[in-house]
């Protein structure tokens, strides 16, 4: 199939490459180094992105990231994006352009394009982007290199998740041939942290309780906590990780007050409970193994409704 | 000088393996496989650990681990041991064998064997006993592959650290080819917490301290909360991290009072500065970007010795 991509890129001089909306960092990460591989082959590219203003928080560490201008296109690519749906309000321009690539890794992708590349044994649409530009010939420079490492540490969780293979330490490895600043990347996605931020972390583990000899884990922020550190959605969701962390945790609970309404939002996770259907019970949903809800009412009253449901659950 | 360990390890028929006291992932990961390399030579081989009771906790992901027995050695190994204090008491071991060889990537090192093997390229220990034992034609089997997964994996932080190399990801590519479950090793190594240890970093995010306007950031620990949380080295040395990822932090510290002595283990990083040469000041030594010391005296004392050198630094 990279045959007939190939020629499509080759046939077109306008090509928009489109990122799926709420775009992560692979996602973001394989657009613009898509870009900077079409530019190199003389084509006149740009990612379309749905949040234009302000640029999502990962372009910060991305090369090739511009202002975004118009093109009229004659080739559109999807990039990591499993369906229609997920381009947005961007449905349009996809649709008008007669030529359509969908280049993704997602098992759920539904082939929507005239050309499809989905190969679900790839860690991370990075590790596409890479074949691909092998397979026209392009050799990378280091800003391709770093928008590749970019896309595939952050899918991979540092090489740490089973979606990582032989083949991904191997693209990482030729990436690094490129003096890629990995340990800048690697701290922009992963280690830095707010001194607000580290202040919520305190703050969380100072709430830090455990239940049923600890087969449950839970902390909780309030509102004022949260106003005071001026935490930001990003912040307040990544706390579920120290609950979750604890060895003999099976269910793990995060409550945060909400800084807008009278309600506690709460975040589950567990590697053995279906939380899905625990959230489920207060009008929530997500995952089998993460979830998440918001009850009404004070913090006192939310946390006493979710921990009989888990009490139901572990005896 | 690969070539020298070859020939004193083929003319060996006993060999002990000394990992350095307090011994890391890296350390016991590589003190690991290389004695399943050795037994896959046909010699007798041991690890000979300082803390023989309990095991270290990373020894609870690493294959090969057995009852410490004793042997008549006629070769000793030295791993990822900069010098010959970092032996402990096993130094007299070391000292009575004819034949001594020193395996190690620590700039510091002091040279100490008859055979010396220091590569301070290598980003972990773990490479240099990988290379090693492709030199020595020794097959890898997966229970090698992990143990050399996990001290290469450690050491470099999941890949992010500055050590990590295209040679690195070869490496860990070649491990994959083992069917490692790298996942298991990565979790078990990164994500899993005891109560105390999740006790241990609140206690040091209450005591985070910046200074310079965020240039520094420093966290403590005392002997009475070390002792009431039952702390390990590994738990306590691990602390470092949470004043390392705040995003102004230039120099990072973390201090803990010694739970066996009246002396203060101070660790630190920077990404910019040569911290190796401060920990040297206080006679101890490292890496430029990670270094660490022990300063006689009580916390108050230490902190104002320490923090007097780094403001010497940073303006």
């Amino acid at each position: 199939m990279f045959t007939e991509i190939k020629a499509a890129i080759e046939k077109a001089d306008n090509i928009i490459i489109l990122p799926h909306k709420s775009a992560d960092a692979d996602c973001l990460g394989s657009a613009f180094a898509l870009k900077l591989i079409l530019k190199k082959l003389g084509k006149k590219a740009l990612v379309m992105l749905e949040e234009k203003e302000p640029f999502p928080h990962t372009c910060g560490i991305l090369n090739g990231v511009e202002e975004q201008v118009s093109l009229n296109a004659d080739l559109v690519i999807a990039v990591d994006c499993g369906d229609l749906e997920r381009l947005g309000e961007r449905i349009g321009v996809f649709k008008s352009c007669p030529e359509t690539v969908n280049i993704d890794h997602h098992p759920t992708n539904t082939m929507f394009a005239k050309y499809n590349f989905v190969d679900t044994n790839a860690a991370a649409t990075g590790e596409i982007i890479f074949h691909l530009a092998e397979f026209m010939n392009v050799a990378l420079d280091r800003d391709i290199a770093e928008n590749l490492y970019a896309a595939i540490v952050s899918d991979t969780g540092r090489f740490s998740y089973s979606n990582t293979t032989e083949n991904t330490h191997i693209i990482a490895a030729k990436l690094h041939g490129y003096k890629i600043n990995h340990t800048e990347i690697n701290e922009f996605l992963f280690e830095r942290n707010s001194l607000n931020k580290l202040m919520l972390v305190k703050a969380a583990l100072n709430s830090l309780q455990v239940y049923k000899e600890g087969k449950i884990a839970a902390v909780e922020v309030t509102r004022e906590q949260l106003l005071k550190l001026g935490a930001t959605e990003e912040d307040a969701s990544g706390l579920i990780s120290y609950p979750r962390s604890l060895e003999t945790a099976l269910i793990s609970v995060c409550f945060r007050e909400s800084t807008v309404s009278d309600t506690v939002k709460v975040s589950l996770r567990s590697n053995i409970y279906d939380v899905a259907q625990i959230a489920k019970q207060f009008g929530g949903g997500g995952h089998i193994r993460a979830s998440g809800c918001s009850i009404a009412g004070n913090l006192k009253d939310a946390k006493e409704k979710l921990l009989d449901a888990l009490f139901k659950v572990i005896e």
